[in-house]
């Protein structure tokens, strides 16, 4: 059994108006300095194989499929 | 200018509706033997300072004001 998380972030450039709407509500509650906020998701998950590779192939066609709107967002694979 | 990232995911025992949904859909699509998928959030921030040490305690103080419920979901913090 293989444990893996998969974080999909907003590509650069597309707009982000939740993390801007944190940014502003962080600068509210007195942190300063703070830019760039960005949110993205994160799925943990657990693959019944012993196949690293093979995992690894899943979890793209995965992100492809269902995770990541690739038009907007990348994707990124690591293993606990 | 620090980078930092703060991944917020469910405690152990806390119900993730959306994590069962996704899971579903995996199964639906053709991945089998996926189990026990949770959905979190990541939040990408930059930070204005030069002090990693102050950085984090800043960082551990937004996740207990704003960005994590600490009642169900743990946080974790870390610099690019």
């Amino acid at each position: 059994m293989i444990k893996a998380r998969v974080t999909v972030t907003l590509k650069n450039g597309v707009l982000d108006p939740q993390g801007k709407a944190i940014e502003g509500a962080l600068g509210a509650l007195g942190f300063d300095g703070i830019g760039q906020v960005r949110q993205g998701k994160v799925f943990d998950l657990q693959i019944e194989t012993g196949d690293q590779a093979k995992a690894e192939a899943d979890l793209k066609a995965m992100c492809e499929k269902l995770l990541a709107n690739t038009v907007i967002e990348n994707y990124s694979i690591s293993f606990a």
